[in-house]
């Protein structure tokens, strides 16, 4: 990065390009970068690292408040990522940060989120990347999570991320003074206690919608969810290989040829 | 599980009930299980871990040569699991085999595909899961897969795998006796170098398609994509935390508190 020019960045999310969480957080970014928002022009919640194969996108530019705010894409989050990199971007961005996302992203969360997939397509692409998530779907306040983010931003952007790796930043939904601190976690096993409500349509057919809550499986500062729930910002960083590298050996003795 | 009892196996895949790899994995299962088949009712390649939270799901009975074969739902391979556990099997499952699916799901593609992420919700839910590609679109033949797939079935019914652990599975699409052998991989680094090729539609506005082929980053016999091009059926080992715990430390000396 030159030193003496404004770092590009480039804003997504998996809420839309209407999510009040995004626009915080290009605000933010703005005081410290040249910013380019694209995000998908429908709300992506829960779509995880699913990428568009048998339609083809459309990209289009959206408005706020008569001004031009940035771009569209007609497809998921980590679409929104790969078409800015190779047809809106003229250079490769400084940082790639994601959000802010309404709802927590943490422990089995980290799987199903949009928001997540889009930070860990930048890394997968070789750019910093970053995750932001605000524990809260209804009166969210993205004040203190909008600061929180500028401020990691800076220090990446100094102190650079290991390969394939981002950061994953899930944030409570208080005023500053009510932030516990930050920690450092990992991703946590906290996990869905799911159900597909059954109801019957007008015509007297069963439908179902996926429906659950999320279980407290984890007992300390360490892990993500843990974390969130007692007011902390829990900072986890992801990496995009998931092999169970402790189960190698073994999976060698197992004798796989016979 | 009984012993008296023939084991539970739940079948799903990314390529939608009509994949021809679908019908060889259930007709090698049901050697060995008493098979339900749960498929996604459309083709869902590229899905990832997607969830499908904004509107209901459906689920149909599939007939095939005028015969019962197994469910659809109108949703994603793991919409396709959550609701398979929920609402269409009476017990819990003693196994999940995803597959066989149509094209390799090694290095970065683990993280874009469906059927490794059918399985990895199995193993979620707590169900010993397994996740089966050939490493070819055209010209499949299924028919060493689908025994390989019986054979490392039987011996995962018996020695079980770690929590949160799934084995996914890359075979080369060749006759027995053409495979190179078996071998442990982890998840390699091999990944697409990609475009969206850029086209006009008949009124001249521009749509955008993902395209790309998957370059070669791995140079050994431990990773899975450098494996199954030297003909190896390649068996990796994944888990669902996606933490990078060896730069945990680095990162708690970032001081993040300021």
């Amino acid at each position: 990065m030159n030193e003496l020019k404004k770092p590009i960045i480039l804003v997504c999310n998996d809420d839309g390009i209407e999510g009040e969480g995004l626009h915080a957080l290009a605000a933010s970014m703005k005081k410290i970068g040249q910013v380019t928002v694209v995000a998908p022009a429908d709300p992506h919640s829960g779509m995880s690292h699913a990428m568009t194969l048998g339609v083809p996108l459309r990209i289009k530019s959206y408005q706020k408040n008569n001004r031009f705010f940035g771009y569209t894409v007609s497809g998921t989050p980590v679409d929104c990522i790969k078409v800015a990199l190779s047809h809106i971007l003229n250079e490769k961005p400084d940082l790639i940060v994601s959000g802010i996302n309404y709802g927590s992203n943490t422990a089995t969360n980290t799987l199903y989120s949009g928001t997540v997939a889009a930070a860990r397509e930048g890394a997968i692409q070789g750019i910093t990347s970053l995750a932001f998530s605000l524990t809260t779907y209804d009166n969210a306040d993205f004040t203190y999570a909008a600061k929180f983010a500028r401020k990691l931003a800076k220090k990446v952007l100094q102190l650079g991320l290991p390969p394939d790796t981002i950061l994953s930043v899930n944030i409570p939904n208080l005023p500053e003074k009510e932030i516990a601190g930050v920690v450092v976690t990992q991703q946590g096993s906290s996990r869905w206690e799911e159900d597909a409500i059954e109801r019957n349509d007008m015509y007297g057919n069963p439908y179902y919608w996926l429906n659950g809550t999320l279980k407290l499986l984890d007992g300390s500062l360490n892990h993500d969810e843990y974390a969130v729930r007692q007011n902390y910002v829990a900072v986890t960083p992801l990496c995009c290989d998931m092999t169970n590298h402790t189960f190698l050996d073994t999976l060698n003795r197992w004798n796989l040829q016979t």
